[in-house]
């Protein structure tokens, strides 16, 4: 994986939560591997086509998700993800899509994004292809960034 | 969505399933809605972006993974679903996926998917798209067939 790329996939999701959200993220240290990639309890699957093929997977806890959602309707607590949360969580993954192809583009490279589908529960994904991992430091919990993407 | 679309990505599973397996393959009632769709163990996910945007998640038991698993390896029985045998669940979402842009292309329909990504354990997605789901029936267990695609 072209580092360039890493780097504006990682940064869209930092720019969300810093700019929409008023988070201060820190990046933690990266891992890369073929180990399945636990869901996290909640995890924004978003597919990549175009100059890139792959996946990008935000995943975090249910606690995060709270957070998120109550960010996004206003500073509300939460306190079930009921189907309008979901619905939330899943436009957080739409500005995550719709960012990323943004910083994508400024690396001179076109990607389309699909609508994100979001997972809840304890599960693990698999693949035969490398991802990496970036685990993002915030204040609202963990918010892991996996990244898998080939030319 | 387009019946003649949501019937290309159905045929193209069933084609694989009949002419690579030799699986005997009834589709029995599809059903739409909005409600979460359960992970049913194994689920395949592929991203759709083109002409068409969304997934399609074919989702079955870890007794049906284990025996399309076993078919791909030559016939042999599968105890436990090691790395060896995700890798082997990936390559079917692989088929499906170029068996899917084939059909569809047959509709003058031109799609890119993503590489396929498997998720394994007890799981809901959530989406406020509508999914078509079609179950098919097979002497191998149920798999289902779940669409979401838009123009």
């Amino acid at each position: 994986m072209n580092v360039k790329h890493v780097n504006a996939i990682c940064r869209a999701t930092e720019t969300i939560l810093e700019s929409h959200f008023g988070i201060k993220v820190t990046p933690l240290k990266p891992s890369a591997g073929n180990s399945p990639i636990p869901s996290n309890h909640v995890s924004v699957i978003l597919g990549i086509n175009g100059q890139l093929n792959g996946q990008i997977i935000c995943s975090f806890s249910e606690h995060t998700a709270k957070a998120i959602v109550g960010v996004m309707m206003g500073g509300i607590e939460i306190e079930k993800l009921d189907d309008l949360s979901w619905s939330a969580v899943q436009e957080f993954g739409n500005w995550v899509a719709g960012t990323t192809a943004t910083e994508l583009s400024k690396e001179e490279c076109i990607i389309d994004v699909t609508p994100p589908i979001v997972n809840e529960g304890i599960s693990k994904y698999h693949s035969s292809k490398t991802f990496i991992t970036i685990p993002l430091d915030t204040r609202i919990g963990p918010i892991e960034v996996h990244i898998s993407v080939t030319e």
